[in-house]
């Protein structure tokens, strides 16, 4: 239940030849605030309700609880969510053992592409492929919940 | 996935006699607004998560979506939840077609009784116990996120 993940800015659309999937992914959130959030993801024709808690101070692990539910109950409700529904379509890459996935945002986030990558522990050590850019783990203004309030397109 | 309740106060301890069930209710919200609530519930050995939209001006009818999820699952998103974790024995009885559930709080709404009975319809009608007392159905400081907030003992 606890996640450690990485998140980087992305630097070319080269990722795109070596994608082996890519999806639609529409999210909201039913509530943000720093000590948890609840989000609503419609991933292709999969819906799923994510909690997730406060990050640690380092910003790389943090408790998260997901149940995958009908399509229909994600629709539903997101229509509940609070202003700022995020629109993006994620692409999934295999590089060396691991697997980033690269977001490449829509609507107000137009611009924005961030890659994340899971890892084990902490220390993990990964191969970086060249579009991978300057790391943004732990910097909240590119959470997804931060994306939703204060979109890409006005900084 | 909408649903009517109205609500009332309870007048005396006779409906236990009535109940056919008891069970035990834990209950938090990981988020509580006027637009949205979100609640994680350990009644007995099952978990639930429970999203609920905004009460319509009358107060009967609002948007609620559940699903069910373990117990372990429950008492780990309870530890996320907001200050405020609701402790409550619940009574079901059956009076006439209807069955009303009858929540007595412990903790720091110690005293507190509230009937609650689930209408299909608005204006449906229904027979009422000796022991029912004064309708306070959209009356927020009686929801239970406003309980988590404000208990009774604070009135």
């Amino acid at each position: 239940m606890i996640e450690i993940e990485r998140k980087f800015l992305v630097t070319s659309n080269d990722f795109k030849q070596e994608a082996f999937k890519s999806t639609r992914i529409i999210q909201g959130f039913l509530n943000t605030n720093k000590h948890r959030t609840v989000r609503v993801r419609l991933k292709g024709e999969q819906g799923f309700i994510t909690v997730k808690g406060q990050t640690d101070s380092n910003g790389t692990t943090r408790f998260e609880w997901e149940k995958e539910i009908s399509k229909t109950e994600a629709e539903g409700l997101l229509g509940l969510c609070e202003p700022g529904i995020i629109d993006k379509e994620r692409f999934e890459i295999k590089v060396g053992t691991h697997v980033f996935e690269v977001d490449v945002f829509s609507g107000d986030n137009d611009g924005l592409i961030i890659a994340e990558i899971e890892l084990a522990h902490e220390n993990e050590s990964f191969k970086k492929p060249g579009w991978l850019g300057k790391e943004v783990t732990g910097d909240i203004k590119y959470y997804n919940s931060q994306l939703s309030k204060h979109p890409y397109k006005t900084w």
